[in-house]
């Protein structure tokens, strides 16, 4: 059916669960039964205590009934060889449309619960080493240059499933995306002035351990971000507040938080951030680091229990380091036919593209699978090609030895429960 | 000059202050002035008592350094005529990008702090009267249907300017903008079959008094949203969780919060929401409802200080009703000449559009304006021509009895100090 809609009229029809009871008969019992809505001002306010003056003065929360938090990902924070590992994943599987909230943005650092608790007044970000002017600037300087607003994806290159995780957060938790606004590194690396021979960068946070990136001079200067600003305010500590550096499309661990230095250099410099990469090239060590095209249904996936056969909308997130995400195609029967799924609005480079697909659930166990391609034509691998390409087993409980993007399945049981298709 | 970027390197040669210092001699005292990134770990457990375990993991917050907030807006909540008015404006002075983040989002009601506490697992939407099936959807059905993510604006008609007024939240602070998430009013509409003769909605929610809108059904089907998404989570419970509805570029009170119900009528219905703006013709009331091209410079705004003269990138937001913002013109000598801004990204349809204009401040008083142009060609009138066009004083602190989109002036003190420029 290709990306073609259905007739509207025919959703309800289609789906014996969604058209139960939905008749005029229930009118009377339904109205009733919103309470809230009819309680008087009296009974609201004594049932309402969470919602304080200064809440709906001054900065609003969400519903109590809202529940959708981070989990840790890869275990609780602990102290391990490198110091404290704090990695926590977003609940893909409530999310919608591409914003990723702030508050539930993944965050991986070494710093665990010592989040650096930086006064903007005070910090300072030096760009230096093979340039003709070393500066420094304040946070209030960094606001007066020119600026731009993207929509990014950061994804942790060890973002992957495997059998033993149940759910979308556990299986691809560590990918999130937001409305980011900084200065183009570019902008300060032309107000530097980069010598002859200056062709990486070294930028350094204030994290201990992986606060530091090797990247390429090309990167540098095509897309790098210095962000203070992450849908619409400032960026959260847990992101790197004040500044954080975006290198769209590379691996997490490159997005360098709480921002200080910018040393041009003239080699490619080994950091933390090559554990788990190392390469004898250097050059080739860099081009390695961007993610590859990926999607993964979040809606019906992992632990959620669809309540009957009928009409859905499959809807999920696809991405890619590689530029706009081109085409989705969803299969609904385990591979064997792909259709085009339908993409929301338009495909921002390197930044999360939400899909959807109308689907008619005839009850049957089946398997639900998406892949998608970017515009560089690369296509989403199987886990047996990722498998391959890294000599590994093909068995889905081992880990691969570098970034896994292969397609992910979700069983659907005849019961209407989903299940990790790996497991 | 146009939208052409000037060269990038001279940003710092040009602005005196933010040259001013920027040495490599400053290096050493720099590095040691980022403190937080050089405690140690048990330093910086002692410092930072906000962040508790449960909030590094499951749902993040700013950090404590930032404090933009929201503020009344016409006042501190207090009972009148209606009930309990309660409205509040958006720190659009420290705005960055398009979204605005949900916790900062205005938030214009008569419910006060009753905001109603929904269970979304007992509210209902019904959709009856002249259709062929009325329908009763809880908010598991709704999520089952097609759905769209789109960015749009939300406005209060009363958003206006006055002499009296000092910082652009307190003179634009009631409008913003977010990621919205829902299902198409259309499809709702298609699927209980609309008889012949439908021509009106009326859309109704929890809130008492101004809880219900008239809506043509031409608008209905076109793009009006039934919204259970916000910005990638739930509709706060300020914007009418668990269900809003959009209808992208009307006044703000159309956008109906804890939305239960939509009848299919044959003809206008006067409501609540028609207080101010009574006319005599039904189709001409519905008409007049639509958000007039309107644009304002977040930055410099009033009450901002500039440091001194040098290069500034003047930044603000652009929206329109009849959809979206093609052209936004800056002037930076009280209107004798305009230039064009750049336009950040994709303008969307009746959502914010930031602009951008690169400024080099000489040090003299001045006035900065922006006006924008929308892609049906209206083009954002000044003060004078809305007072021309309500027969009303041109005395900016004289209130016209209808919208107010004029184009805002923001006075540059010689000392750098930034005024409203109707005071």
């Amino acid at each position: 059916m290709g990306s073609k809609q259905p007739d509207r009229r025919v959703f309800l029809k289609r789906g014996a669960a969604l058209a139960g009871g939905l008749t005029l008969g229930a009118v009377e019992p339904a109205i009733r039964q919103t309470p809230a809505s009819g309680r008087s001002v009296e009974e609201q306010s004594q049932q309402v205590p969470d919602y304080s003056s200064d809440e709906l003065i001054a900065y609003g929360q969400r519903s109590r009934f809202v529940t959708s938090v981070r989990i840790p990902h890869g275990g609780r924070p602990s102290p391990d060889a490198f110091g404290l590992v704090f990695h926590t994943a977003t609940p893909l599987q409530d999310s919608v449309g591409v914003i990723t909230p702030s508050a539930l943005h993944f965050s991986n650092t070494t710093r665990g619960a010592f989040i650096p608790d930086i006064d903007p007044a005070e910090h300072r970000l030096m760009v230096h080493g093979m340039v003709d002017h070393p500066l420094i600037f304040t946070m209030e300087e960094l606001k007066r240059l020119p600026s731009v607003t993207r929509l990014h994806f950061v994804e942790c290159a060890g973002n992957r499933s495997n059998s033993r995780q149940t759910t979308v957060q556990e299986t691809h938790g560590a990918t999130s995306c937001a409305e980011w606004t900084g200065v183009l590194m570019s902008t300060l690396l032309e107000e530097a002035g980069v010598k002859d021979g200056g062709s990486w960068i070294v930028a350094e946070g204030v994290e201990e351990v992986k606060g530091a990136s090797s990247i390429p001079m090309a990167k540098a200067m095509d897309d790098c971000l210095v962000c203070y600003g992450m849908n619409g305010e400032a960026v959260r500590p847990q992101q790197g507040f004040p500044l954080r550096l975006l290198v769209p499309g590379f691996e997490g661990i490159f997005n360098v938080k709480w921002l200080r230095r910018i040393k041009v250099v003239d080699q490619y410099y080994m950091t933390y951030n090559d554990y788990g990469h190392l390469r004898q090239d250097p050059d080739d060590a860099a081009l390695g680091y961007q993610i590859g095209p990926k999607s993964v249904i979040t809606f019906p996936s992992g632990g959620q229990q669809l309540p009957g056969r009928g009409f859905y909308e499959v809807s999920g997130l696809a991405w890619s380091g590689g530029g706009a995400i081109r085409r989705v195609e969803v299969s609904t029967d385990g591979g064997r036919r792909w259709m085009d799924a339908e993409i929301q609005g338009t495909a921002h480079r390197m930044a999360h593209t939400r899909f959807r697909y109308q689907w008619n659930w005839d009850g049957n166990e089946t398997e639900l699978l998406s892949r998608c391609t970017d515009e560089l034509g690369q296509v989403q691998p199987t886990r047996a090609q990722v498998a391959q390409f890294f000599n590994a087993p093909a068995d889905p409980s081992y880990r691969v030895p570098g970034q896994d993007n292969s397609i992910q399945p979700w069983r659907i049981a005849s019961d209407g429960s989903v299940h990790n298709g790996f497991a």
